[in-house]
């Protein structure tokens, strides 16, 4: 018997606008280890679309059985259509042993969250987040309607914020791939999941 | 006012002859941003030994007042002389916003434990580790005692691993120092820390 590693499920996420979609790009022209979950859709397949390698296409009576039978790791219907995420796509690529990234709205994340709360949530932030502070209060000449306005949209990321585990600032996408890289090799050398491993390699049967 | 981040204390550590000093050196030599802890010893300096930088040398009476005015995060006695990693060192230099790596015996590290739990433990483990199992059943011809005794000896490394953060092989050098350096980037990312820091930033005075 030989113990094999599960994979681990990364789940990037973040406010629209702040690129994820950049980050994940550039991480997969890395070629990390990294598998990417594709999503089902019920829309139609634009012109070159595969099915099974740009989405999974399904009729709107099979999304909806699949939602019935707890088959999505989260879904939701945008403009008429429904997206989702399989989870048999995603369980099975772990149980091989391999991570799973997972590029998704917030709202999304977190249905992942309820559903996988294994899940590794990484939250991408907007590169002058850091400079949040001195954006807020500026030079002294804003209106105090203009600072409340700030302050309350940031109350409001950084709500969201306590249910991720990581938060990443994408200042530079090259900067945010190698913190993503990072907190991948970090949690595969947590002390929870590696003594899991060496207990059961001394347990002789 | 400008937010200021605290450095993070990091606590290598392992089992005697794992390597411990090699991957230490490792690190240094990458010129990494991590900050390295000076030890006070009572042992007279060697030649070329300079105060504060191989160790700080103190005399017995003055090493025991720093014990009785808890001046020390850990200590402990080695043929006749003390050996201890001064606080005020280590608090000073993570107030200025820097991180310390802090390499020491497994006995050592749980002392810094007490003392300084919100430390980031790392627990070294020998490369052979990862190849215990096979070790251990062998190739069927081991008698029953020496099976007995290799299990035994790995249960107690593993009851010592479950006080530490991360377990990281140090398969090769360069690939634990690898493994470090995610850990420092990660922890540095975590939620914990960067929502305290926005929070703060959104609180306008």
């Amino acid at each position: 018997m030989t113990f094999k590693e599960k994979g681990l499920l990364f789940v990037l996420s973040g406010p629209s606008g702040v690129g994820k979609g950049t980050v994940c790009r550039a991480l997969r022209e890395r070629g990390t280890s990294l598998q990417y979950s594709i999503s089902v859709t019920t829309r139609k397949p634009r012109e070159g679309e595969r099915d099974g390698v740009e989405y999974f296409f399904r009729t709107k009576e099979k999304f909806k059985e699949m939602i019935a039978h707890n088959e999505l790791l989260e879904w939701a219907e945008y403009v008429g259509n429904f997206y989702g995420t399989p989870l048999q796509y995603v369980r099975q690529t772990l149980e091989d042993g391999k991570d799973v990234l997972l590029e998704i709205e917030v709202q999304g994340a977190l249905q992942v969250k309820q559903n996988f709360p294994e899940g590794i949530f990484i939250f991408l932030v907007p590169p002058s987040l850091g400079e949040l502070k001195k954006r807020i209060t500026g030079r002294g000449t804003e209106t105090n309607d203009l600072i409340e306005n700030r302050l309350s949209t940031a109350r409001t990321e950084i709500d969201l914020m306590k249910h991720y585990d990581y938060v990443i600032e994408n200042d530079q996408v090259e900067r945010a791939c190698d913190r993503i890289e990072a907190v991948v090799t970090a949690e595969h050398c947590k002390q929870s999941r590696i003594i899991e491993k060496y207990k059961r390699l001394t347990e002789v049967d």
